[in-house]
């Protein structure tokens, strides 16, 4: 049955023109051939080949990951890609490793906290990876409070250098990904101490190994942090550990774009504002709900292939069994995941407009709309990375046992992916920054500053506080406007009860601590608002091709009467619709999920996703699930021996009553 | 610093007597004794070492499981320990084994389903281990639905002999544990055809490997399906896949005790009542909701004692930071996880006395209760695996980066662990049987049959529809027949609302299929009931020790506010509080994280856990966290050597821009 495409028959239901859906996925058309032709380049290569990754020890696995990334390279520079194009390529070969620190942290470190002189050195040797790079903040004891750092940078003016060390154990760098057994080079945060005054945290380059033999460089020592979450998975990653025994580097070694030492000692603020920083944020952030988007979307898309194989009870008079995917409860848990994909990649497009517009007012000394940016993106990406991390768990649960295989692809999803709800700003951490931002916005409603962006509905918050929803019939919850109005009221009562509450205490820092969780539900309440508008925003644009924007808009009614649902006591405890309301929703949902169903298959094409990117018997393109699972299986190491180690000293003397003799 | 207790502090605020809170968890006396001594058995023999799972490949982690079974075993035999303790000595050696299989599945399938000559002849082998048996229903193709399986199990009159053979390839038995590699024989469920009629699935002992020299006996192809989610884990275990070719066994090795098949070819019942089949599945079932509250219990220990180790943010005039177990955010995820785990205890320690009521019964010839026991063993197995899987996971996020080191533990328990939600029936599946129970309940209502056992409260639906909570102020909700009243409204209300929308469909079949999302919630809804109830009927047991009942009335007050809390909606859109009794709720539960506060460190000592058995450091007794730390990331193999294998071939051409020429 090679060849044979047995899903034709769903790809064969599909009501809309999925071709011109890629092209919405990916952004463009253009967006869509680039990543089409990177991604069929790697899945063609059996170089790339990651189908192994479980078996692998440690050390193999490693090793491979360093041939990946070098035979990577290499083919960058014979194709003579395009950046973006070998972004792409690196991001179908989809294996954590230390360049994705080097490109990701460690050159953008420099560049936005680099000066000019500073770029010209170090950019190009870590272009050309003369140099390899990493980032090196978290500390064994400190990591969400990058301010409680312990590293001491100390200036010696007798030598023009500056003096690093780890005074503690709990100060010893601990996570930075490619630290462990790659980086030569490093940027480093610690205290800055001038003169026995401490300045806080700044980021200094240091050189790590010596660049002849790879060996620490005297005064360091470093190593990898051991074995992750999973197999295969982040374990690729020579996530590591770094002591500091009075290491010396040149005072030049301070990345000096905002503030500097002199040569005599002193510690200096340039020009340059601080909050230029925050730049690199918003752009790493957005990458990373963008990211979720895909990952969400991989495991969507094994779920729902694999719903449509999978047949259970339901034989009728020599019919075959009923398709998973037409039971209620499989599309209740699946579509919303699905319609979240499609909502995340949306909110990501937009993130990455919006980076270009606070760049852009950043380089006019235009600071107004940064503090909503980073909030804004700070919970976006805790909102986006928390679902994409359920939802992928969910896609396995929804492939019943065979999802708990390796070779579903599901488990080294998720153990590689979750991660991401902690790096980067802890997602709770994260939306206790909103809810500061959002208690701020609320409290100088009165002073008449004017919110903006995406809270800018709180300027309407009298309005809002006392709409009510007109919703009447189940198709009312079609109308975007009555969407929109239920989920923007619901966001401003939550902020505005809080505030409320907050203004009880005397001492407002002791009252967000007590009240901090339902700080974290009005923050939630505003970023699934945030993701919802930004969805219907889109189907305000023109949308070519047959069905497409119809099945967008279908989609985008799933989310928001999901969530709907899903936080019904919100909506109703803040009055913001009637009980009745609440139930005409769930009817309309489900009337949602069957105009998705046929669809279903077409919608997960969209992705247009290789089966080598998938890596997932269950999500095969083709639907040939069983026969493929069958070959996997003989695969295992411990199908090479009929008899398995360990048989004639364990199991035998057991059956032959020996034990009590036995050496074990 | 070995040696010294660094949460001693902690352990001095406890409120409550720690040792008589721990022999509430065991159950007795006499069951905390037992548990105490097997666990440090296994503790303090090297031979149980477990902390270098994710490490082993395949091969060796799985030799090293057959050591352990063979050596555990050697152990009970030289140490003369009662069934009792053999089998927590088992449970502490904690590596999943064919031992699991062969106890927990073949046995049992054996005494449940075996006549008593059948018992004869096969227990004693089974019990000496001189056969190794394993059970061998589900198939590539056929999981929940047993109905659907396909192997074929065909007398042939003339040899007085089953033929079993697998006509397909889905028909491939398919996950088995300790099929792969180990067990000598099976029960295994195929179709029953005697002369071209098929009497569906029955069960039969079937041998699958030579007793001389362990190899497949002919037309037996059998093999392992693979590597499973995470490091360590299940891999330990040799799920395995199998298929007959026209294999004979004895007519007599049919399991004959409900049906047999003469030696004429009858297919003749026996007078033995079929339900008594079902009582074991109540007792496996009744088995996996107190191995949750076990799984919890040991995330919650180790995220609680990091909780109080780690420290972030909050350092005031030379103070250390604040320990993150004292924000309300880090409470309001974790306390009630730590509730969720005691209330699963006792829901669990109620469905032993459950299974043997039912089995007492059940000698007597009374079937009445059967299908209440069996609907609320199904969904307790779903409430509390869902719970836990979940749990396990929130518990790694509160520890923040570190959770994500295999070292922490937490997530080779994650993912041993979540298989629970598919095995024993998928978690949706069995929901929707609790969903026919309750609508089946409601349908009788009306024809006098009063509904007994954890649907009672069904006879009292009319007083519960209209029912008004009558809390005014938060601690009203420290009333347990306030929130039992609240519970049992909304459960009641929510079933009420499904029956009534099934009614409107001519086809009931069609009904509860369009509506079965509504059903798993009632469902839900229904069985947090029970584990509610059943927390506030253990708290009218005499409980003695300092302080211990009222923490339990706190935990079990938290367990279900929080739930009330989290399903608002329910609550609301059905009328059974008003909003303002919800926010009341939500003030209760923040004053009842503060009364947990203090008493946390001592609610999971209780637990009783050996530093071996939880395998964490951030979890160890001690809080001596970070040396520890330290000291494990350098065992790692990628530490073996400085410079790492693959860096000359692949990193240096990449420093060196020699990869042009480098072979890859
Ligand atoms: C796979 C991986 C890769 C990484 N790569 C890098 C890297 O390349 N470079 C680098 O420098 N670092 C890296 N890190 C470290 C990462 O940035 C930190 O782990 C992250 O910032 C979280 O900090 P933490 O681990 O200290 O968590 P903690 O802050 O200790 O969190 C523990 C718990 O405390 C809670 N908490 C903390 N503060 C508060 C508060 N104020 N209020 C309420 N609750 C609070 C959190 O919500 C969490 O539940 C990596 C981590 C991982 C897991
Ligand atoms: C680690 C592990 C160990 C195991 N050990 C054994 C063993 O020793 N012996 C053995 O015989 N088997 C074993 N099994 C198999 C296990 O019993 C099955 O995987 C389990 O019964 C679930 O069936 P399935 O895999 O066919 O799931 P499926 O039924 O295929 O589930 C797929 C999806 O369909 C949904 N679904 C299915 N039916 C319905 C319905 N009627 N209505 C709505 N939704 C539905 C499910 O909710 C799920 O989302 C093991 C499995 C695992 C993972
Ligand atoms: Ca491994």
């Amino acid at each position: 049955m090679e060849g044979v495409d047995h899903l034709a028959f769903e790809r064969n239901k599909a009501q809309f023109d999925v071709d011109a859906m890629k092209i919405v996925w990916a952004g463009s058309s253009h967006a869509l051939e680039v990543s089409d032709r990177m991604s069929r380049l790697v899945a063609s290569d059996p170089a790339f080949r990651k189908d192994n990754r479980a078996m692998l020890g440690r050390k193999e696995l490693f090793k491979n990951t360093l041939r990946k990334a070098a035979y990577a390279l290499k083919r960058i520079i014979e194709l003579r890609l395009s950046e973006e194009e070998a972004s792409m390529l690196r991001s179908f070969v989809d294996e954590p490793a230390f360049t994705d620190l080097h490109w990701g942290m460690f050159v953008p470190a420099i560049k936005g906290q680099g000066t000019e002189e500073q770029l010209k050195k170090w950019l190009p040797l870590a272009q050309k990876m003369q140099i390899i790079g990493c980032y090196a903040q978290t500390e064994l004891g400190h990591g969400s409070n990058v301010q409680g750092l312990e590293t001491t940078v100390t200036f010696d003016p007798k030598t023009d250098e500056f003096v690093i060390h780890s005074p503690t154990l709990t100060s010893s760098k601990w996570w930075p990904g490619g630290l462990g057994k790659i980086s030569t080079h490093a940027v480093v945060y610690g205290r800055l101490i001038t003169d026995g005054q401490d300045h806080g945290v700044h980021g200094f380059i240091v050189q790590l190994r010596s660049l002849d033999d790879h060996l620490p460089l005297p005064g360091i020592t470093v190593g990898d942090i051991g074995m992750k979450f999973g197999n295969g998975a982040y374990n690729t990653m020579d996530n590591g550990v770094l002591r500091f025994d009075h290491v010396r580097i040149p005072r030049d070694q301070m990345l000096m774009r905002v503030s500097r030492v002199t040569r005599e000692g002193k510690y200096v603020q340039s020009n340059v504002p601080r909050q230029l920083v925050y730049g690199t944020m918003v752009y790493v952030r957005q990458t990373i709900v963008s990211d979720a988007s895909t990952a969400l979307s991989r495991a969507v898309c094994i779920a729902t292939r694999y719903s449509a194989v999978r047949r259970q009870f339901g034989a009728t008079g020599g019919n075959p069994e009923s398709q998973v995917i037409d039971y209620k409860t499989q599309q209740a848990r699946l579509f919303p995941l699905l319609a979240s994909a499609y909502a995340f990649r949306f909110v990501g497009e937009w993130l990455k407009w919006l980076y270009t517009d606070v760049m852009t007012r950043l380089q006019a000394n235009d600071f107004s709309t940064l503090p909503e940016a980073h909030a804004c993106t700070a919970g976006l990406k805790s909102l986006t990375t928390s679902a994409t991390s359920d939802g992928i768990e969910e896609c396995r649960k929804l492939c019943g046992g065979h999802g708990y295989l390796c070779s579903s692809g599901l488990p080294e999803l998720f153990a590689v992916y979750v991660p991401t709800c902690t790096y980067e700003g802890d997602n709770i951490v994260l939306l206790l920054q909103v809810a500061r931002h959002l208690m701020k916005t609320i409290s100088q409603l009165g002073s008449g500053k004017k919110p903006v962006g995406t809270v800018a509905y709180m300027g309407r918050v009298e309005q809002l506080m006392e709409s009510r929803s007109d919703v009447q019939k189940a198709e009312d919850w079609l109308n975007p406007s009555a969407v929109l109005g239920a989920f923007e009221a619901r966001a401003a009562r939550k902020s505005v009860a809080c505030a409320k509450n907050l203004s009880k205490f005397s001492n407002p820092e002791e009252g967000f601590l007590e009240l901090s969780n339902d700080l974290v539900e009005a923050a939630r309440a505003h970023c699934q608002l945030i993701v919802v508008s930004k969805f219907i925003d889109k189907l305000q644009q023109d949308i070519p091709g047959k069905g497409v924007k119809q099945l967008l808009e279908v989609l985008c009614s799933i989310y928001a009467l999901f969530h709907l649902h899903k936080h019904l006591g919100d909506f109703l405890s803040t009055g913001c619709i009637t009980s009745k309301q609440g139930s005409l929703a769930n009817d309309q949902l489900r009337s949602l999920y069957s105009q998705v169903r046929p669809n279903a298959i077409g919608l997960v094409d969209a992705f247009n996703y290789t089966d080598h990117y998938l890596s997932s018997i269950l999500g095969r393109y083709d639907g040939n699930v069983y026969p493929k699972l069958y070959e996997e299986a003989w695969k295992d190491p411990l199908n090479d021996s009929v008899i398995p180690d360990g048989f004639q000293e364990y199991i035998r003397p057991m059956l032959k009553q020996q034990l009590r003799n036995a050496r074990l």
